[in-house]
């Protein structure tokens, strides 16, 4: 049967006996799990022991694209990187855009599996439908971008593209991530500790098999109308990036700020999207087939040097190194991306968990002793700076700030836990859930830990919008952001799927409704015209669905009960000041809404999948003992 | 706003004291309930009190047509006739084809709610936005076909369409039907029994208005492709008629015969489809904008006089008098079918009923003493022809049977009851669930009792075929029509929310997919160009859920309990006779079935829907206490 759209090939790579082998994935595979985060998640439950240790041999490592990926249509370029998570300890994935996940799937692959541990560094290497195992003791040490030159100028080509850690994976910070071209990130979960734990520094992939389509002129079709509809009406993301969110954040008292005590921020105008495009800015990066060019390149030359080769930074990034530490200044902010990116380390992690040392610093609970002589105030840019650089090499109070806020915080002592932003151990990304209640659901519900690409984190999403096509916008009641009604808890639930399927077919959300110009029903369309499947947005969501439901039963394995479906004790009490200075969560009420999604999910009450509910979504397999 | 497919408009008749009125419907009702069966539960649960005499003036009834009939699409011609049944004390719902539901919509309403008890016969005659009761005692007593004749006559317009009821409707036979243009049935649950109980004889529509359409020229296209498909491949339906499936189901062993001892029937070739096209069949009927034509119009000279007016037996007709009494005489059931329609009595429970008796005689628990002298013998043509007509009079023992066969059987005897094959008081219809573990579960969880229009009753369909666009054929096995694992579950769960869909849109199963040309997707496609809306299938399969849940909670405050989601005993012992001799299904594993479909649907494990579903589906308003 030909097939289209993928290669059907999946690439096991066991590093410790350096074997490489290839294995075909049939078409249900594809057409059950799409890709990405609910292929991975079909991987790890099946391959992977409960209880091994994240940063062990034993740990997977995975990297998927999808049953579309590398075809015409804009945003379907994202592909996932998923293992058992070393700052969570539970189901961690994290997607990243670019060129990487198309340039995969032209070398012939729609997959790689990792497994084991090599001896020493190595890097991997895919050209069209081989695939090499190199040294790379040379290569570690090298920062992000010495490290993409090496390989790119020992390899001979310019145009491959390349997934890779710096020091900060290297050293296992907690929080390391993925870079691919320097700009987009594997962000979240601490997925490039796990690739530094395996001594692997990179992978290198180049090919020139195109994707076959199973209908082309319909695809034509389908992306002229979606180009012609993002023409029409192309929104102020390409103009001004993501950042575009801060000032009305800012007005709606939901800007974080200072460790998450305030919501709005003096210096918020500083530092936003429409102030980096009239100053810093030089260039607007993109992704594959991508019109939309939202990503920044920024340069700066004087206090600090930095490279536009880097991007520049998104809205989290600014929020979470900017507004929650105090800082006001976009400069040092810019600077700050280029040292997370150059080492590797996620930007949000690194953020929330230096405004957590900084309100211990200003709460007297930790001092100069503890920080190396820094004056870990909120809003001192040189500190910020530094303990970023610290951070990245695991020097310094840096070394435990490289743990993650909920270690940190555990080893600081009991005096700093009220201060430690996170969820499941992961931190905070910088969304405020006092005036988005579905964003607090999401922090507390989604598999990977408070996580901005698992849950509603716009206000926008919170009136339901980002439901069109599946409720009847334009003719229900808009929903307040505040409501925490059941209405709420099945606005995040569908979105949940809804974000579940655009992870697992390497949708970006900034692509699709509301934001973009690809309706829900487009999606659908475009899906079957590439793969040639019947499919509907009934089956598409319940790979959604499906993905929900494998990550619970991963964290289960793991020993995650319903006590850990929570969010940190500071929003349940008021917002101390901004435009929504008052503002809190009412316990019970959260937690009757977290009761009520496991009823919606079709779970027990204690958060487990009725065998029922697994059989219904072909995931008998996955049911097993329920821990006691 | 301007609106479009319906005229957003609902008529309110009170019989008692005569009054009409006009109810505006807001368009989030038709987005959510789109019409027939669901938006008749909305009504039903918010207004008919629980335990109330289904033949008494407190029982509402009501007919519902959909947000898109009488649009130019073939396939949407149906529409449905609610209220609490006579004969179950259940949820009753039974749809029709032909032109009345269109007209209805052409008449400037989209359904009608009736309440309250006429002092003396009336019919209600809708015309161009206006309503009014007429007097009927006139039309008292005369059979269908009179009646039609008598209103058009005196309201002076041939095009009138009327749905009646004749004789049986008026004696209130507990499976009395209500009969549009004389050949289409709103069939089973026993509807024209209410319609007697309510003095109403009849309910005539005409009018000239025409639906809006939101994109004509994408309606256009949409029908015009389906007409291309049909033409292309247009089977044998139209044909050969419903009786086709006569020869494959008993060479499959499953056709049956004989009060459902046998599956083979010794006579199948005299009563199928083809014999009836070879031999009496002088005409192919149809219904509003369908090129099918699968309706039969038959006509006999001798040795009885039957007219094509009636039409011709369906599939349902044949084998319930035929197969299923022994009788392989086709003339004969072409007079059953017509002196049915004449009385307005469903043929299925008619057949059904009379072959208990039938196996009754045999095994000596009645006697000629009991039918008053009729030797009530399998295969004996006059005796069942001289029972039809006693029970659309309510005649001699007529007048026993005429209460089905489960009211029969509690007055014959203990000994009788295990020949009463029906569920919830509903006899069955001709679908061997030994063959068929689909039409099993679909008997014991429908809930308006043993049902061929909520079930997958065909041994295509438990293949899954009829799920194409749901679930991924073509890439999966086979399912077989004998398993009764949570795969088969899963089947019969998601085919039922699609014939929720179906009867709550007013979709003909035989010209969607498999049968027909209207894929899955074409549905969404045409709803959405006929109403303006942006729907998914995800958003239609939702309406099939609530479907399930508002008749699950209907039926739960009515006093039924998961023990009333069972089969008659029969089915688990083996078929005595025909292919597939021996056959039996294993109660065990048929009970699991039942349970693991409670957790499928998100009910609790004695089948009440969780607060948190009902909250999902914006149900919460029908949840209440639950019955100890």
């Amino acid at each position: 049967m030909k097939i289209y759209g993928h290669n059907g090939k999946v690439l096991r790579v066991d590093l410790s006996n350096r074997a490489i082998t290839e294995e075909e994935l049939p078409e249900i595979m594809y057409r059950r799990y799409l890709g990405g985060g609910a292929l991975s998640l079909y991987y790890l439950l099946k391959e992977l022991k409960p209880s091994v240790d994240p940063l062990g041999p034993e740990n997977m490592l995975i990297f998927a694209a999808s049953a579309v990926t590398g075809t015409p249509a804009l945003g379907f370029s994202r592909f996932t990187v998923a293992a058992k998570s070393p700052i969570t300890g539970a189901f961690g994935e994290a997607e990243a855009g670019g060129w990487w996940g198309p340039e995969l799937k032209f070398s012939g692959f729609d997959a790689i599996i990792i497994k084991g541990k090599a001896n020493k560094p190595v890097y991997l290497w895919i050209h069209n439908g081989k695939a090499e195992l190199r040294e790379a003791s040379h290569l570690w040490g090298q920062l992000a971008r010495e490290t993409q030159e090496t390989i790119r100028k020992e390899l001979g080509d310019e145009k491959i593209r390349i997934a890779l850690i710096g020091p900060g994976g290297e050293k296992l910070v907690k929080f390391a991530c993925i870079l691919n071209e320097l700009k987009h990130a594997n962000g979240r979960t601490g997925l490039g500790a796990v690739m530094g734990a395996k001594n692997l520094k990179a992978i290198a992939v180049r090919g020139n098999k195109k994707m076959s389509l199973y209908d082309p002129e319909r695809v034509r079709e389908i992306v002229k109308r979606v180009l012609e509809t993002y023409k029409e009406n192309p929104g102020t993301l390409g103009e001004v990036g993501t950042a575009r969110g801060v000032m009305p954040l800012n007005a709606d008292g939901i800007l974080p700020t200072r460790n998450f005590t305030s919501g709005s921020f003096e210096k918020a105008e500083d530092i936003c999207g429409e102030t980096m495009r009239d100053t810093i800015l030089v260039g607007r990066g993109t992704c594959y087939a991508c019109a939309v060019r939202c990503k920044r390149e920024v340069k700066v030359d004087e206090p600090y040097k930095v490279d536009p080769i880097y991007g520049g930074p998104e809205y989290e990034t600014i929020a979470a190194l900017g507004s929650l530490c105090g800082i006001g200044d976009l400069k040092a902010l810019a600077l700050a991306n280029q040292i997370c990116g150059a080492y590797t380390i996620d930007t949000i992690s690194t953020g929330t968990t230096i405004a957590f040392a900084m309100e211990c610093f200003e709460k007297g609970i930790i001092t100069k002793k503890d920080t190396g002589g820094i004056e870990l105030k909120f809003g001192n840019v040189e500190a910020m700076l530094q303990m970023v650089e610290q951070i990245g090499k695991r020097e310094g109070f840096g070394n435990l700030l490289a743990e993650g806020v909920k270690i940190a915080a555990e080893k600081i002592g009991k005096d700093a836990q009220e201060f430690a932003m996170h969820v499941k151990g992961l931190p905070l990304p910088l969304h405020e859930p006092r005036g988005k209640t579905g964003v607090g659901l999401g922090y507390a519900l989604s598999p990977t830990g408070a996580d901005h690409l698992e849950i509603p984190h716009d206000p926008f999403f919170e009136s339901e919008a980002g439901l069109k096509g599946i409720l009847p916008l334009g003719i229900i009641e808009p929903l307040s952001a505040y409501d925490l009604s059941s209405r709420k808890v099945r606005m995040f639930m569908y979105l949940q799927q809804l974000y579940n399927l655009f992870n697992s077919i390497g949708l970006c959300i900034f692509t699709a409704n509301p934001f973009g110009p690809l309706s829900i029903n487009n999606v659908v369309d475009y899906t079957n015209a590439v793969t040639g499947w019947d499919t509907s947005l009934w089956e598409l969501m319940k790979v959604g669905e499906r993905h929900s439901n494998m990550s619970r039963i991963f964290n289960l394995r793991e020993g995650f009960t319903s006590k850990d479906d929570c969010l940190p004790d500071r929003f349940f009490q008021s917002l101390e000041g901004g435009t929504l200075k008052g503002k809190k969560i009412y316990f019970q009420e959260f937690q009757q809404a977290v009761k009520t999604y496991y009823q919606m999910m079709g779970w027990d009450e204690n958060g487990f999948p009725l065998k029922g509910k697994l059989e219904e979504l072909e995931l008998e397999w996955a049911y097993g003992p329920r821990p006691s």
